[in-house]
């Protein structure tokens, strides 16, 4: 058993490891000092130290398990098992750093290729054993947490190869379980990017990507994950399902579509072919200012809608645009906006937009404020970890809706949280994704750390999810559904639209070992599989 | 009774009603003439004077759907039916000419709104009667022949409203029911457009656009239907479904998409929400000459990859180019493209295309080419109409498939139909619809009205759909499975696929009621609606 598999690639009680940790920008600490009561710091228990309930497996699905992987290939050590038990949310950070966790899998099987995942799908089936897939382990809504007596993971490390390129129509095939900062490595290799920049980036998978319907931040130019994926391979209990024969078809409803967004409840993806890009000529990132979040707003509706289309465009409110500032040293008031330009022209791009911002009232700050987003683009979670061990307690949460309910959603959602949560606290929005017809809102909460901290986060999420619905907004926009979504991703998609999915997965899935109370309710009782 | 309601929109034994009908070009029935034995003119039977087998609707079935739509909107004359019977497939043209179609609906049914076609499909359900929603009628590949022992059809046509605008998000709410010219003509009293244009656009509905995953002549500019829709309510047997709170969301599979493509199987689409845009301001559209479909083909991949994207790109090969220049008055060899432009500023959009497009080989031909095919964009069926009434038999079929693999399958299609098709005969081409990773290859053959043409028609497509799969391109790029495709569209998704779908079906619709044997296999038996 391989008991070194416990160093996962990002951070145990943080979003990444010890050596990637971010101070907090003075001018933030100092703000936390003033606004909060701030507790001692809290360190993470170490990961071996971790308890939680884990059945055993049973011998003869050990057996079976360890015939198709090989004995390397499945980690029983309580490191190992901890390390694979949860996500980023701040619940998964705080039961972390408390060393309880909800449970733990009896095992982390690391199989080689598409034909062992198969295999293990069919065993698990058999012995009616739950399976829950990990990539980069980085969800933020419980998705690696089922509701199962007993479970196995599903790391897919291994899958980690570029499979093939094909420069002419500009797809590639890529293993799911390859790291994106290593998909795009190899893909650079060849001229190409996927263009596909979430915060999860450094740590995230391909096949995650596909799973979760992830969007990333230069979504305005590259389209979201759903929409490079031009071929998708499954893995089932009952075999393998292929999809994408073209970029577009007419033959019956689009069965990619049915995958993406499934968060391994109707099988396990293992490569996903996608729509490559060449490497930009040039990037280009500035900042402009706004008077108000309306007024940005308005003037990123009308890029969206009327063009052009940068390839980066977010908009940050006063709130968020002043702690920014803090943080970076400035504080002008008003709203940022950042616009990015990748391609052969940013030049003529940037001039093209510029005269539209212009029009709308937009005050040009230069790159400046973009090459600081582009340089720190990555870090939020690391300053959760840094708020962490300073003593507050830091969330984020996100939507998506039509341009016409944006600004109730807005409302709704602030005064939600507000209501629910302990003064003083803070909430900072941005719009990171914007639609011809919608964009998405971003909200980061910050609070002093509570004394029941998930009891408190859990009244929180609930009136937020609850006002996100009331407004009409989607429960979520890129972070997925997980568990922690669940109850309101069923009252969105309606009894029908649950009962439509689980159709599709009794129809793959039929024993029900596949993500169990994941993304749908879990099964009240298990089905023949024959 | 209203048995004025035979008079469809469209046309009896032809595309349109007779008043439409377009006369051969000259050099075109002189062609015929030198190429094909041309056999004399064959009329269309009359309406009326139709034989085919109908089950009586039971009684009791009669008095319930009676009760929920009245009795003026029970059809049940002979000719009622019989418009209803059968699409625009040119066996469907063949069958109507010949007074002898496969099977008739009990009854033709013209609901008022979407409740009364969600009782009418409980109905249905209880009564196990098989229902078969009609938009437009311009199904080309069965999509109104369900395979039942009596059925009833669902037309929509009552359902004509545009129901809201939202000029903030850019969207429309539009009835199912609603006629494309109508659609836009009521868009357009807002100052919007749809754009979607495709060959059918003078008689199909919104809710057939959705229902088969249509596409226009100008995708590359306004996109796929599938992308222009952001909503649906979707009746079912079991009640409704409505989708689509944000232009994007993480929240589960896409279940847009679960209804778009399945073409009446899953439910009735209601109303759509979609996407609009303002009327472009201008419009522009012009020819290009290409020394070789090879060398068109590569600009067109040159535009569609790296842009700029032009709103309509389409390019003939050289039969198509040839046949077509004839029909024109112009005959100077290679292959023509057409490039629309519409928008603000299209004076811009086409110098920044010819600057590619001479780059890649070609001759600008001018605006002449492209205004005659706008001027003439509809008129290919009505043209197949004029070619029966000539003695000679036309038929279309179209695929998509990644770039690279689009000179196997037109290669590989062509030879499949010579195979099938006697000599003389002819096979025209031309991309119609570009992406990023791909293109779509539209045939069109023509050849002498063969004895027995229903099975002659068979054997040439069977050969097409067969070295369609093989070639790695898709069964259906927009005209849909209908039952003409089903079997190859069960290749093409492959087991798992056709049971995922089929257990959507069973969840929706557990009598099995709604169009069987379209798309998806028809089930053995029934299972217990309760």
């Amino acid at each position: 058993m391989d008991e070194k598999r416990e160093e996962a690639r990002s951070g145990w009680g943080r979003w990444g490891g010890p050596e990637h940790a971010r101070p907090l920008p003075d001018a933030v600490a100092k703000l936390l000092k003033q606004v909060f009561e701030v507790t001692p710091p809290r360190a993470p228990v170490p990961l071996d130290a971790v308890t939680a309930p884990a059945p055993p497996l049973p011998e003869a699905a050990l057996a079976a398990l360890t015939g198709i992987v090989g004995a390397d290939h499945v980690h029983t050590g309580a490191a190992a098992r901890a390390a694979a038990a949860s996500g980023k949310s701040t619940p998964d950070l705080v039961h972390q750093r408390g060393g309880e966790l909800p449970a733990l899998p009896a095992a982390v099987l690391t199989p080689a290729d598409h034909d062992q995942v198969l295999a293990v799908l069919a065993a698990c089936a058999e012995h009616r054993l739950a399976v829950v897939p990990l990539g980069g382990g980085t969800s933020v809504v419980g998705g690696l947490i089922p509701q199962a007596d007993g479970y196995v993971t599903l790391d897919l490390r291994r899958l980690d190869r570029l499979v093939a390129v094909d420069p002419v129509s500009r797809t590639a095939v890529l293993q799911a379980g390859l790291p994106a900062p290593r998909a795009e490595e190899l893909l650079a290799g060849h001229g190409f990017t996927l263009g596909h920049v979430p915060q999860s980036y450094e740590y995230a998978t391909i096949g995650g990507f596909a799973a979760t319907r992830s969007s990333g931040q230069a979504s305005a130019g590259y389209g979201r994950f759903d929409d490079m994926v031009v071929g998708l391979t499954v893995a089932t209990p009952r075999g393998t399902l292929s999809t994408g024969r073209a970029p577009a078809s007419a033959a019956g409803p689009d069965l990619r579509r049915l995958f993406l967004g499934s968060e391994g409840a109707f099988g396990v993806i293992t490569d996903v072919t996608v729509r490559v890009r060449p490497v930009p000529a040039q990037r280009r990132y500035e900042g402009w200012r706004f008077e108000s979040f309306a007024e940005g707003t308005a003037a990123a509706r009308r890029l969206a809608q009327d063009g052009p289309r940068p390839t980066v465009l977010r908009l940050s409110d006063e709130v968020e645009t002043m702690l920014g500032a803090a943080g970076r040293g400035r504080g002008d008031g008003g709203c940022l906006m950042i616009v990015g330009h990748e391609g052969a022209d940013v030049a003529r791009a940037a001039a093209d937009t510029a005269a539209v911002l212009r029009e709308c009232g937009g005050q040009e700050l230069g790159p400046e404020p973009g090459e600081q987003w582009a340089a720190h683009r990555f870090d939020a979670p690391y300053l959760r970890d840094a708020l962490l061990d300073a003593g507050a307690f830091a969330e984020t949460l996100e939507t998506a809706a039509f341009w016409s309910a944006l600004p109730g959603l807005y409302d709704a959602v602030r005064e939600a949280l507000f209501g629910a949560l302990p003064v003083p606290s803070m909430v900072l929005c941005h719009v990171s994704h914007v639609y011809e017809t919608g964009a998405s809102l971003y909200f980061t909460v910050v609070t002093a750390y509570p004394d029941e901290p998930v009891a408190r986060w859990r009244a929180a999420k609930e009136a937020a999810c609850d006002a996100i619905l009331a407004a009409g907004g989607t429960i979520s926009h890129h972070h997925g559904v997980g568990t922690d979504h669940r109850d309101w991703y069923a009252r969105e998609a309606g009894p029908l639209g649950v009962d439509a999915l689980l159709g599709v997965k009794r129809a793959l899935d039929p024993a029900g070992v596949l993500n169990p109370g994941i993304l749908l309710p879990a099964p009240a009782r298990a089905e023949d599989p024959s």
